[in-house]
Formats: structure tokens, sequence, C-alpha cells
């Protein structure tokens, strides 16, 4: 198999000419690039990318962690992201971190060998100071990693009001919301900042409001069930709930199952409008995270940083808007 | 940054004796390998993965190609995968094909190319003669991509089965089953099977049956419901339906819609089981596949491929289940 040095002296030029053709970096004569391709062609030439990514210590591959690729919004998540990264000529290697710490340090073992050009993190749950040692690029969505390292969010300020005043305005008297609890939480992350605005919200207007604690990083399918049916237990007499989208699927059931009328005794609002949320009889009213547009705007951040760019700004946040169901 | 001749250098070993130890492969005296340890501890050395895969054309990833990562099933096989392939120290490359042919040829050449060292096929558009002339590791899920391709997939025969006997013991007398016209398909897929045996089962038991054509692999959340829509329309006089889990939870909303009961008036029986069935109220019906069996399954095949051996078998079919729920 020919190689690069095989094409330079076909063409008579030298390797690097050759290699600024193939990357479009840098000016090469209009004559000599018409040599170098003619030398491409004649002698069958690929290039090989692991050797050419070597040599510019690129791998042209950006990782993605992420806790739970089950889960609807992260699932939905990736696939914006693999999609922009895509646009840039990017492959995306995707992990799943349950959680786990050593995870996520293997990654970024594997940042810092050049492996992958960049992580985007869409959990996180080791200390800011060990991803801060690292100079490489780094994004993290809805997580706050410290100063140098950008951070794409959506407006969880603006989303939790909307489902506050959503309720509010419905005339509830007593809600409840679930993740009200940050005191246990290991890692700050913008997202939880829904909760303190919606508890805010209810005490001004008057308006009982129950946070109720759910476990850190916790979220699946299985274990929003088991809690939501708690809740309805220990509190039946709540007229409002405000939760993740599966917490509100799991809520419009357990309404269904005992005989509690959505949304007429009992209000809901979800947070994140995946789209099974539009699946619900009724609809669930939603608020909607723009999970496109965070996926778009953390690959951009991304190809900048990998460009050797500074972050020019630290946060990111995008708007969120809410979608009006039936079951408020 | 010291390199393996370095460590070799500061060992007094070649640097292939090195390398064996890093790599765990072939036999090294006891003795030399702790000289080797301390000399990689001394001089602080990390290998360079990079160059590492390089010398030994190995890559440490495997590339998995679905049509859309944001859907309930692909995400849930994606993320088994990703739990498997960690298992054994491999990363995953993951790409949204979006049935767009050009995505699969440029992952096939990254395979040739040798930038992946094998890809899990779970969505594919192209000629079976386009994989079959590589001679590099491919796994397929739920795809027919010829002799020399392991297929791993659910028992969609039993699948069939069971759906078209849940809905008939039931005392449906005229059904409608979605995805049930084959004859457009460019590919064959193991998994249309089922509604061939649906059909055949609803036949021999004098049961109405009509078959509803789907476009070809489309299946996501809008066209589904817009499709739904339309059959209530067209046939407002069957008492049951068959569809995946989409289609079933846009039924199970639709027939809410119009005041019709389920199961009363209609039954609903879905394909894939995948988590959100659950959270519907009645809780679906339905016919689970084993998606994390599958993903782990694909994985133990891949591995072997990767390794050199031949694939023993060439279909590999997982057990699938009925769950019960409420909606038969």
């Amino acid at each position: 198999m020919p190689n690069i040095q095989d094409v330079a002296r076909y063409a008579h030029v030298g390797a690097a000419t050759v290699s600024r053709v193939l990357n479009g970096t840098g000016y090469v004569k209009e004559e000599t690039r018409a040599r170098i391709m003619n030398a491409i062609e004649e002698l069958n030439y690929t290039p090989n990318e692991m050797a050419r990514n070597l040599f510019f210590k690129k791998t042209g591959i950006v990782a993605v962690i992420v806790p739970e690729l089950g889960h609807p919004f992260f699932s939905d998540l990736v696939n914006h992201i693999e999609v922009a990264l895509t646009g840039y000529d990017y492959q995306m290697m995707v992990c799943n971190t349950y959680y786990e710490q050593n995870y996520e340090l293997r990654y970024l073992d594997m940042l810092n060998r050049q492996i992958v050009d960049g992580i985007i993190f869409g959990s996180h749950t080791l200390n800011t100071d060990d991803f801060r040692a690292t100079k490489r690029p780094i994004v993290a969505i809805d997580r706050e990693m410290g100063e140098d390292i950008p951070c794409i969010t959506a407006d969880h300020e603006q989303g939790g009001l909307l489902a506050a005043r959503a309720l509010a305005m419905a005339g509830c008297k007593k809600v409840l919301q679930l993740g009200g609890s940050t005191k246990d939480f290991l890692v700050s992350t913008p997202s939880n900042i829904r909760n303190s605005v919606f508890s805010s919200y209810m005490k001004e207007h008057g308006i009982e409001c129950i946070d109720y604690p759910t476990e850190w990083n916790k979220f699946g399918f299985d274990y929003t069930q088991i809690v939501i049916n708690k809740v309805m237990d220990e509190y039946p007499d709540i007229d409002g709930i405000f939760g993740t989208d599966i917490a509100a699927m799991a809520a419009l059931k357990e309404a269904s199952l005992r005989d509690i009328r959505v949304p007429d005794e009992l209000k809901i609002v979800s947070y994140d409008g995946t789209p099974m949320t539009a699946l619900t009889h009724p609809m669930l009213t939603c608020v909607v995270q723009p999970v496109k547009e965070i996926g778009q705007e953390s690959v951009r951040v991304m190809m900048e940083l990998i460009k050797g760019e500074r972050p020019k700004e630290h946060l990111i946040k995008k708007a969120v808007f809410l979608r009006e169901g039936g079951s408020v």
C-alpha cells in the first residue's frame, strides 16, 4: 500500500506539502495541488487516518458521558449531539457512567492521553479539581465544573417559574415537587435551580409547597414509579405535582389507578418535554428543554476548544418554553 | 515525555519485551517484568494508546449503527451494548444513520481503514454485497446481511404468535396490525416475520386481520401518531390493535380521546416492551424483546470475530415473552 512518502515522491514535493493538501491547511500553489491530487489518484492512495491523526495529534473523536443512555432525556440529547458532530466530520464515543466515578476517571485519562479530542460531560460525580487539572477540551452540560469549563444549560430558572405559574394560575393550593431537596447533592448542577425558584414562587403566592427529596442522580423508570407511589400515599390532599417527564407520567398513571381526575382534582406539570409526553392522555403540560439546541451548542463550543480557542462565555443558557397539554 | 524506547533502554530490554508486558501477551520472565514495571514507574511512562493501537492494528473501538438514537428501542439497545463493551474494555462509537446510505458507507470505510475494530449494525439500507466485500468483523442485529455475517435477533416468530394469541383468546373478531406490508421492503429483516405469523394465525382462526402498511424504516413519534389517527378514522370497527410501543401508546391515547374503552371495546398489544410502556394506564400488554440479552450477545460475538475466530452460528435467536398489562 502506498504511503504519504510515495505520494510526495511521485508528485516531486515534500510530505508536508501533501499533508497540507490532505488537511486543507496552509497555502499550496494550484499547480502543485493538481500534481498531488493526480499522484493520489494514480497511486490509489488512501490516507491512514490513524497514522494521520497520530501525526496531527487529533483523533476526530469526541466522547460524550451521560448517566444512562436508556433515559429519554439523555438519549434525545446524545442523538442531537451525534448529528451535530457528524456535521463537523467528527465521530462520537458514548459512555454511560451509571454514576460510577471510575468511568469518568477513565475517560479523563483517555482525554489526557489524546485518545479523544474532547469530552462533553452530561454527568459528573467527581470533584471539579480533577477536571480542572487537564488543559484539554471539556464542555459541560448542566453541570458547573469550574471557571475554565464552559457550561451549556437550559434556562432552569425560567423553567421553574413557568411550571410554578402554570400550577398557581390553575388554582392549586397545595403542590408537591420532586427533587426538591438539594442538601445532599454532591455536585452543583444548574438544573437544581428550578426547584428553588418553584418553591420561592409558591411561598410568595401563599401556596403550600412540599419539596419531596429524591436520591441524588437517580431518575430511572423503576425508582421514579416507587417514589410517586409513596408520594400519593403520603400526600393524598395535594392538588398539583411538578416532576420530570417520567415522574409526571407515573403520576398520571397513579392518579388514574386511584380514580383521581386529572386535571380537575390533580394538576401535573412535567419537566423536560421528551417525545413520549405527547402520547399520554390527557397530554402532559410540559416545560420543554431545548435539547436539540443544547446538543448543537455544546458541539459548537467543543469545536472552538479543539481549535485551540479560549471559551468566549462560561455559562450559555438556552430558553425553555411551556407546552400546554391537558394536565393543568 | 518518555516513550517505549526509553523504558526499554532503562530496563535493559528490547521494546518488544516492554510491549509484551504492557499488553499481557507472551511470556516474560518475572525478574524482567519487575525491571520493566520499575522503569515504567521511574520514568512516569504512560503508553500512547494511539501509537500502541497503530502498532497492533487495534483501536479498542466498536462502532454501533442505529437508525435513531432518540427511539426508545434503540436507545435501550445501545445502552446495553455500551455496558457490555465496557466489560471487555472496549469503547463504543455510535452513529445515527437516519436511513442515509452514505453514513453506512462512511463507517464501512472506517472499518476497512481500521479506525474501528468492528461494526454492530442495528440498521442497514445498503445492498448486502457492500458488506460482504469486507472481511472485517461485522455483527448484525435484526438484519439479514448474508451468510458470513452473524445475526442476533429476538424470536420474532414467537413474538408474532404471542401477540396474535393474546388478542384471539380475548375474543377479538377484527384486528389490525401496523407494519403489516413487507412488499416495499428493500431489506430483509427478521423482525418482519412477526407480522406474517400474526396474519396467518388470525386467518387460521377465522379472525379478520387488516395488515396496515407503514413506510419502510419509519417509526418515529410524530409519524406514528399520524398513522394511528388515520387508522382509527378508517377502521372504527376494529376491536384489536398490534403495533410497536409507540404505536400502542398512540392508540391508547387516541382511544381515550374518542371515548373508546380499553380493553372492553379495543384491545391493544404492543411490541418491544421498552420501559415507558409500564407508565400507561391501563398498562400495555407487551411482547417484550430481550434487549439486554441481544446487546450482550452481539458484543460477545463481536469479540470472537475481533479475536479472529469464525462465527459459530449464523443466526442467534433470543426468546421473547408476553408481559401482561391491562390493555387486553
